[in-house]
Formats: C-alpha cells, sequence, structure tokens
C-alpha cells in the first residue's frame, strides 16, 4: 500500500471508512517510512528493529540492488537475530504471524523457529508461479505444516481477482484474539495481509465495489476488516489495553498501475525506488483512551520503531548488545514529543539518501536501468524530474542533492548548492552521515545465492497431503537483481 | 489553490486544523470544479451560473487560449449577464464583494454596477505592474472609488512576502457580517481573497510558520481567517442560518512552485490546462444543523453551482431566458443525492475534455507550446505523460482520450480504443457532447482587446488622493494569449 491510498491521507475516493475512523480515534503519522522500498527486507527490519544491512536482508550481488526472498532464495533471516515475538515471550506474550512471512522459507528460518507461537499463512509472495506446474506452488502453513498450496487448494483467480484470502485471515485474527482474551493472555498478533500486492485479489463480496478497480476493492476489503478486528477488541473489552499500529511496508507498486497499483498520493515514484513514494507510509496508532483521539504526529519515524515500541510497551528493554535502529515512539504518541533523528534510505548495500528534519539529502539517485525502462518497467510512470528520476545510478556523494520535504513534498527542486540554506543543511546531515558509515557493521548478505533446489517442493507436511514433489539437484548461483 | 492543499484533502504538512474542521463540521465535495483553470473566467462563471464562452470571459484571437482580466483589457462583465448578487437583492439580500473582482477594471463593470452593495478590494491582480511607475498600480477601492494602490499604499513586500491584506480582508468580513446581524438583514458575503496568487504574501505573525514555506504561510493565514469568520457566526447565533461554501477558482499555479506555488495533489499538471490539476478544487459546504457533519460528497460539482444553490437558498429561481450550467447541489448536500451531470473543460473557446461519471474524454490535450515550454514556462514540472501533456494543441475530436478517474486519478493510462469499456463510455459521453455543442450559444468573447489607454490610470476617486495617472493615446490591439 502506498501512502495516498487512504481517505485520511487525500485518497480522492475515499473509500476507506475504517481506517479514517480509527486515525480520527488515534494518531496519525504523517512522515513515517518504510525500512526498504521492498517487501522481505522491510519486513526483516520491522522485527528485528534493525537495517536490512545489518540484518543481513541484502544483498552484494550488484550495487544498490533491491532483494527479497523468492522461493528459490538459500537465505532467510539467521539465527543471531533477534526477533520482537522471541523478545516478548520474555514478557509472557503469546504471539501469531497471520499472512506472509517474507523472511526465508525454508524450514530453519520459519516463524516458529523466531519466536511466533503460531503461524497461519505463506512464506513467500503470492504472485508466481502462477500454477504452470513446473514449479511448485507456495504453499500455506498452519505452524510448523503446510496444509495446502496457493492455486491448488487457497485459490486466487488471476482473471477476475477473486480470492477469500483476506476473509481466512481476518476469522484467523479474530479467533486467535478471542482466544488469547479468554486465557487472560497478552498477545502480539503479526497480521501481514497481501491483498494489494498483485496478483490483487479480493472477495467475492467486495470485487467491484471500489471506484478503484480491483485495487481499490482489496482496500476495501482490508479496511472493512480492520474494523472489525477493531470493533472486535472493543466488544471483548479489551481495546484499552491494546495498542494496535496500521503501516505498511512498501510504497504502492506503480509498475502494477492502473488496475493493480495503488497512489503515493503526491509523492515521487513508487516501490523499488528511495524516493518518497517508495517508502512513506500510510501509518495510524490506535490506543483508545491512551493516544489523544485526532492526533496528528509528524514524528519522523520507521517500521523499526515498532519493534522498540512494542518492546517498551511490554516493559522489556531492546537487546544491548548489538545496533537497534528502532526509537521508542511512545514519547510522540502519548505525549506529542518530536525525537529528533534521521531517516536512512536504503537500496540493498547502499545509503541511497537520508532525511533529517525536513531535509532530504540524495547520495545516490536511481529508479532502474535504461534497459528496464526500455521494456516498459517504470517506477515512476508519467513522472520524470530531470536529473533525480535518474536511469543509470547517479553518485552525488561529494555533492548531494538536497530537497526540502515541506516545501517540495515531490522532490521536483533540488536547492542550489551554493545557497546558504544548503550550506546549513549539509552540514548538518554531513555529520550524520558520516558517524552512521563510521559505525556500520553490515550483516551477512542473506540475498546473494539462489537455488532452485530450495523451492517450496516438499515443505513439512507434504506427505500428509500427497503434496510433496521432487527437488531437483542443488545449483546454488548468484542471484540476478536487476534493480 | 489546489485540491491537495488542505490537510482535509492530503497535504502531507496538515496545516489546515480549520478548514479540516470546517469539513468535519461539514461536508467534504471530493469532485468539485473550478469553471475553467484561470481567475477572471472561472469568477466570472461562479457569478453568472454559466460558462465563461457563454458569459463571455473568453477569447477567439487563438484556438483554445487562457485569457483573462489584466488591466489593460477592454471588455469585462455584460450588462445582459445577470450576476448573482443582482438577483439576491430581489430577495432582500445586502451583497458585499472583499477582494478580487477580476470581472473587468472599467467603471461600466465594477461590482457595484453589478449588484454589489459594498466592496472593498482590487479590480485587477496584485501581481504586476510591480510599482516600476510606468504602468499604473493597481487600484484598492472601497465601493465605488479608490483609495489607494497596491505597493503604494496597501504595501506587499515582494523579498519577504509580508503583506497584511488577509488581516483587512477578514476584518471587512467581520464587521460586514457584525453590521448585517445587527440590522437584522440576509446579506451575501463573497469573500475573494489572493493571498495564494503568486507574489503569495502572508502578514508578519504567519511569516515562516509553515512547513511549505511562503505559500503554506499564507494557506495558514486563510485557514485562520475563515476559522474566525465561522466562529463569529456562531458567536453571533446566525451559524445554523448561514450557508458557507470555500472553494477556489483554479488548480495550484505549478509554475510558482515550490517557493509560491501549490498542491493539487496526485493530480496531473496545474493551473492553465484542463487536466485535473488545473480544475478540480478543494470543496467544503457548511451548514450546521442542516449539513450532516463529516459528510463526504463525490457529486460532480461547479463553481457555477453556487450561483443556483445560492439562489434556491434564498427561495429564488435561476434566470429562464438563459442558459445555466450551475445545478442546485441542495438535494446533494441536504439529501446525501447524486446528480447526474457532466463537467465541461473548457480552455478559451474550446471544449477540452469532458467528464461524465468516473470517465473523463479529452478532445484535445495540451500543456503549452513548445516555444514556453523552452523558456522554462512549465504547467506539469516533473510530470509528463506521453501523447497526454502535449506542446502541441492535439485533436482527438474523432476519437478521445478517454480516462477513467477512479482507477487512474493521475491521467496517466488513457483506455484501449478497442476496449469494450471505452466504446460503451463514449457512446454515453458523444451524445453529451453533441447535444452541448449543438446548444451552444457562444457570448460576445470579452477578452479579445487590449489598450493601454484602458489602464488603472485615473479611477473613479483618484482626485481627492491626487493619485490621478495621464492615460496614454487609446491604440486598441488584439491581446495576446500566449496559452
Amino acid at each position: 500500500m502506498g501512502w495516498g491510498d487512504l481517505g485520511a491521507f487525500g485518497e480522492p475516493s475515499k473509500e476507506t471508512p475504517n481506517l479514517d475512523q480509527m486515525a480520527s480515534e488515534g494518531m496519525l503519522f504523517l512522515d513515517f517510512y518504510a525500512a526498504n522500498p521492498l517487501c522481505s527486507p522491510s519486513r526483516a527490519a520491522l522485527l528485528t528493529g534493525r537495517l536490512p544491512v545489518r540484518n543481513g536482508f541484502y544483498t552484494t550481488n550488484a550495487h544498490a540492488r533491491n532483494a527479497y526472498t523468492p522461493q528459490d532464495i538459500v537465505g532467510g533471516i539467521p539465527d543471531s537475530e533477534l526477533l520482537l515475538p522471541e523478545l516478548l515471550k520474555k514478557a509472557g506474550y503469546i504471539n501469531k504471524i497471520i499472512g506472509k512471512w517474507h523472511l526465508g522459507h525454508r524450514p530453519q528460518f520459519h516463524p516458529l523457529k523466531h519466536g511466533f507461537d503460531e503461524w497461519f499463512g505463506s512464506p513467500n509472495c503470492h504472485f508466481g508461479p502462477f500454477d504452470n506446474r513446473a514449479l511448485p506452488n507456495i504453499p500455506v502453513y498452519r505452524d510448523r505444516e503446510m496444509i495446502g498450496r496457493y492455486y491448488e487448494d487457497f485459490k486466487i483467480d488471476l482473471k477476475t481477482g477473486e480470492a477469500n484470502l483476506t476473509q481466512i485471515y481476518l476469522q484467523e485474527a479474530l479467533d486467535f484474539i478471542s482466544k488469547q482474551q479468554a486465557s487472560q493472555q497478552p498477545f502480539f498478533l503479526y497480521w501481514a495481509i497481501d491483498a494489494t500486492h498483485a496478483p490483487v485479489y479480493a472477495s467475492k463480496q467486495f470485487l467491484g465495489t471500489s471506484q478503484r478497480g480491483l485495487y481499490g476493492d482489496a482496500v476495501r476489503e482490508i479496511d472493512d476488516s480492520v474494523g472489525k478486528i477493531l470493533k472486535h477488541l472493543q466488544k471483548l473489552g479489551i481495546s484499552k489495553n491494546t495498542f494496535v499500529f496500521f503501516t505498511s511496508d512498501n510504497g504502492a507498486a506503480l509498475i502494477s498501475a492502473p488496475k493493480q497499483g495503488g497512489s503515493n498520493g503526491r509523492f515521487l515514484c513508487g516501490k523499488q525506488t528511495t524516493f518518497e513514494g517508495g517508502m512513506r507510509e500510510p501509518a495510524i496508532a490506535w490506543w483508545p483512551g491512551h493516544i489523544p483521539a485526532g492526533g496528528v504526529s509528524h514524528q519522523l519515524g520507521s517500521v523499526m520503531d515498532l519493534f522498540t515500541t512494542s518492546l517498551s510497551l511490554a516493559g522489556l528493554q531492546p537487546p544491548g548488545d548489538r545496533q537497534i535502529d528502532g526509537i521508542d515512539l511512545l514519547p510522540a504518541i502519548l505525549q506529542g514529543k518530536l525525537i529528533d533523528r534521521p531517516i536512512f534510505y536504503y537500496r540493498g548495500n547502499e545509503m541511497m539518501a537520508v532525511r533529517v528534519g525536513l531535509y532530504k539529502a540524495h547520495y545516490w539517485t536511481w529508479s532502474n536501468s535504461w534497459e528496464e525502462y526500455s521494456k516498459g518497467i517504470d517506477f515512476c510512470p508519467g513522472q520524470n524530474v530531470s536529473g533525480v528520476t535518474t536511469h543509470t545510478q547517479e553518485e552525488h556523494t561529494t555533492l548531494p542533492l538536497l530537497f526540502h520535504l515541506g516545501r517540495d513534498p515531490g522532490e521536483k527542486y533540488p536547492l542550489s548548492f551554493a545557497s546558504e540554506e544548503y550550506q546549513q543543511a549539509m552540514e548538518r546531515i554531513s555529520v550524520i552521515v558520516q558517524q552512521h558509515k563510521a559505525t556500520m557493521v553490515p550483516g551477512v548478505p542473506q540475498l546473494n545465492v539462489c537455488d532452485k533446489a530450495v523451492m517450496n517442493w516438499s515443505p513439512p507436511g507434504c506427505e500428509k497431503l500427497g503434496k510433496c514433489l521432487k527437488a531437483p539437484k542443488s545449483d546454488p548461483k548468484k542471484c540476478f537483481w536487476p534493480h
């Protein structure tokens, strides 16, 4: 989902009454960021509180390449990383993930090996293979074992866009919440739905209901589901004791537009890029009786902050033996404070840009290669800012491109290098970047090696279902990441 | 102002608490349009309920050119046009305009000759001449006589952007409302502020207060002033008897960005164009006790509807002897009805596009000429949609470019001509356009002739002030309208 996909964020169809109400009862974050312009690394960062370049969710196969976890990826979340649910366990929390995991599909990487008590969902994206029979369809797990596969047992009609997965995920969420409430146990629910990821899908009852087409149908179903989850918390009488945060893992994928692509509002470009459209996210915090209703925050936030903030809510400290990038947002949420902190925009192994206050400095600019662009792959459709949305990797490390995101949220007007404003802002930013780079210890890159043999041929539980497939011989290769 | 300039419409700085509150107490219109992508024609349409091509506020000097009323314009609002205040008089209304008139600056065109009882403001824009002494500065009038001139008596500091005009306009408004309330007379106030028009200005107390720079300062001052006007109505106990509508006369002028330019959200291009960014406007209706709080309407609306709606509120019928383009919005506002009606997008003498439901068909596309563009005049900065934001006037009358504004609000993806959707939509649209063209009787164009002799050399009242200047000899010429 993109920043501009909710009514509360100016989507002109205004079709998200539940999320808009969540915002009016809670707090809207206008300057909240994904940790990466791509799904897997952003999710790994959310659960570890650490930048992908630290937790290993990046590649060094080529410079500044987005990488993720397709089913031929060999790597996954390292055991050395401490995930939020692992830590929450110490405070007695029961942890469940519903939906897309995306931190590695091989058994050693599974959610239940990394602190989750329950899992319903899939390890990889539901895009491809599209039931082509030459490759294994993505499995759907309940806890440790697969219970079926996409397209075979969990239908997604690629023609109509019909799939009832969000309804299944919703029911799983409501059941889990009821169960925890009944047993009086604190819980952490990571509701990682994926209906707005291409191939976008919605249940029959939502198909054709949006002005925005199929993508809007999916957003409406998510909106409706969030409303039902919040009402469920209220009905059970635990809303004042439950912190809820809504956000997304990367900007809307404009390459899927118009039918399957969302909106990044007036921000530049989308998913895959380190422009605002690729990483600024809709974000709402909700906690009736604690968060003042109708609040708006300009706190620079990150999905990684949800790690630290959740620990804080559970009365826990973040691990002291490693660099944590997420900060505790509670002072911003509960007391309206503004905490001074930078946002780093990474693409693979490169820090492309940094935001400090209202200034954003681009040290590298790139949308994608001319080669890809000439094939019609366009991360910035209809947008073209000369020298900014470049199709070659442009280095600006000696003289970064500087934007003022208040006057110029669309990153169209770089400040003059000769201006006093540029000099003053860059003085401050340079110190922050130098310190960041000097203390950066990159993790072992997990997204370098691909091997068809590791695909979901025979996931745990496949025997019971008669769904085991024969894996080919191992043939590890460097993964190819085109952008 | 542009569609995206208010927090309620997704402006990421969210600095318009008063207008946002006005929206939450009233009704937000998401699909509301100016009658033209330029000021004068849009304002003439607002006050006559008729398209500029009917009321004469257009030019035939060249094809599809935007024209307005600079101070060398010979024409103005024809006596044959019936203006809203003229009609409201019949129901006992006292009418006042505060701010920019823009319907002709020669005495026969003045507000008090066309139904207004009071006027405080200027006949032309405050941009140029910038006190260059070779041309008369724009006069400021109280009622029938000038009381001073811009830059001389009403300061606008072009360097700092400081001017206290909005405060003066605010005080005029509050005083007028108090006076009418005291005398128990119904009133129509046309509060036509212009602080967000370049050169953008704000009072000292607002300078530097916005994240968005000077433009944001101006928006904040307008927002604050609207809040004060609404509170004044409430304090006087007449809010339940006063209908208030907030909107703008054209999209944000992106050529003035980033320092002096506003936001059209995710819509394409800006002022001067017939893309959504040029004509879709922020719009809020407010009438406590009558309009349901927090309402949102997708009614296709136009500033021309304010003419018909205002008459309806006053119990009057629109004139029956002429074509009126504005419709009565009260069923949409009070009963949430959706009235089926098209929106026509004109540029000068040409119908460039039409919106029917969620479809918009472009019969002509043009941003501006290559010649202008090469000089740096860009109405679509950072945006470029191939075959859409064209720099030559492109005719599509036989096969219009069709967009679905729900799935594609940014007008980036024309529908395939071969698609069934295109065929079906165009069938319906063609009938509407044919009927529109067949019954169109254009008015006498008022914006064809320019003459330096008609400038504000010696406005009424100049003698008393010693501010009369000597006019040059009359030398009428065709006005030159470059875009």
